[in-house]
């Protein structure tokens, strides 16, 4: 059998979606990141905005979060979401083969032996001049930004994976984006989806 | 620049040492591996297996090998197996080109530019498979085999690194040798190291 999804999991900043769009294009297949919120919003109602800050990041209040997952009162926004979420990516799955970026989707299609499992990661210095390059300048340093969200992702995946954020034993491929390039990760990737028997 | 020397950190079972000295073979450079036990014995006058006992895992009290590493009585057998064999990695990156397996030589070479970091890793039953295939029954079942070998080798190395053991983080491209296959992982670190300019 041969991987017919591919889930990549990424650093803020690491290329990770850039790197996911790519390999779709070369493999003539989807690639779903922000087409995910969409179907979120129009199955839940949610305004778009508050998905993408729900749907992949816990910002503050980390140990509330956790309590809340079940609580006595029926779930909360953030857990509507998850399912929601859970489930769409699911279907797409079901569907057709695809590229989806992050959203614990490595996670989620565990089950799925067709699934390549991939974590694009790389270092400080270059995904501060990379998140600099492309989103400008804020008020707020850019090693603080991306130490903010590392933080932020890396609680939303351990709270709902109940694994390990950046575990290299949760994928199959993890490349350091910055020091293998970024087309380099692309053409290793597309090679073991059209060459590779798991 | 491209990378003269390739580390390659493993999980027991996953063939990581295997896929090293195949590399090192395509590569046409030297693979090192025991050879390191070898020069710390000569260096020390410790005992081979005693070398390969404490150079690489911490069975039992680990608490105890962390309250030791530097104690009010000047440093311990492993301490002294460590500093040796470190300056011995060191030594190795300074002199050739080469692949070597093990022994925390992504922490030790961390500061050269020229160095590629690897991790393999396999699912349990594919190492369980392979580790009887290759080493025999034991009176221990396999699978417990590999996890006290696993807890040893990950307690060795955050003793000694301070870094999380299995993090991708800490590497540029890490691989499930199961998944992906012994074979391509040799071919996609080959293709790495002869065309990618770090």
């Amino acid at each position: 059998m041969s991987y017919k999804i591919i889930t990549i999991s990424r650093q803020f900043g690491s290329g990770g979606r850039t790197i996911g769009k790519k390999l779709a294009e070369q493999l003539n297949i989807k690639c779903y990141d922000k087409e995910i919120i969409d179907q979120v919003a129009e199955q839940s109602g949610f305004d778009k905005t508050y998905i993408s800050e729900k749907g992949e990041d816990v910002k503050g209040g980390i140990f509330g979060t956790m309590m809340n997952r079940w609580s006595y009162n029926g779930p909360t926004n953030e857990e509507r979401i998850w399912q929601i979420q859970s489930s769409i990516i699911k279907d797409i799955a079901e569907k057709e083969s695809c590229v989806i970026v992050g959203r614990c989707a490595d996670y989620l299609l565990a089950d799925r032996e067709d699934v390549l499992k991939v974590f694009i990661h790389a270092d400080e210095d270059y995904r501060a001049d990379r998140i600099v390059r492309l989103y400008g300048e804020t008020d707020v340093d850019p090693k603080r930004r991306l130490k903010d969200k590392d933080k932020h992702r890396a609680a939303y995946y351990q709270i709902y994976t109940d694994l390990t954020y950046g575990d290299a034993r949760n994928y199959h491929i993890c490349l350091n984006s910055g020091a293998i390039g970024e087309d380099n990760c692309v053409a290793i990737l597309r090679n073991i989806v059209q060459h590779v028997n798991n």
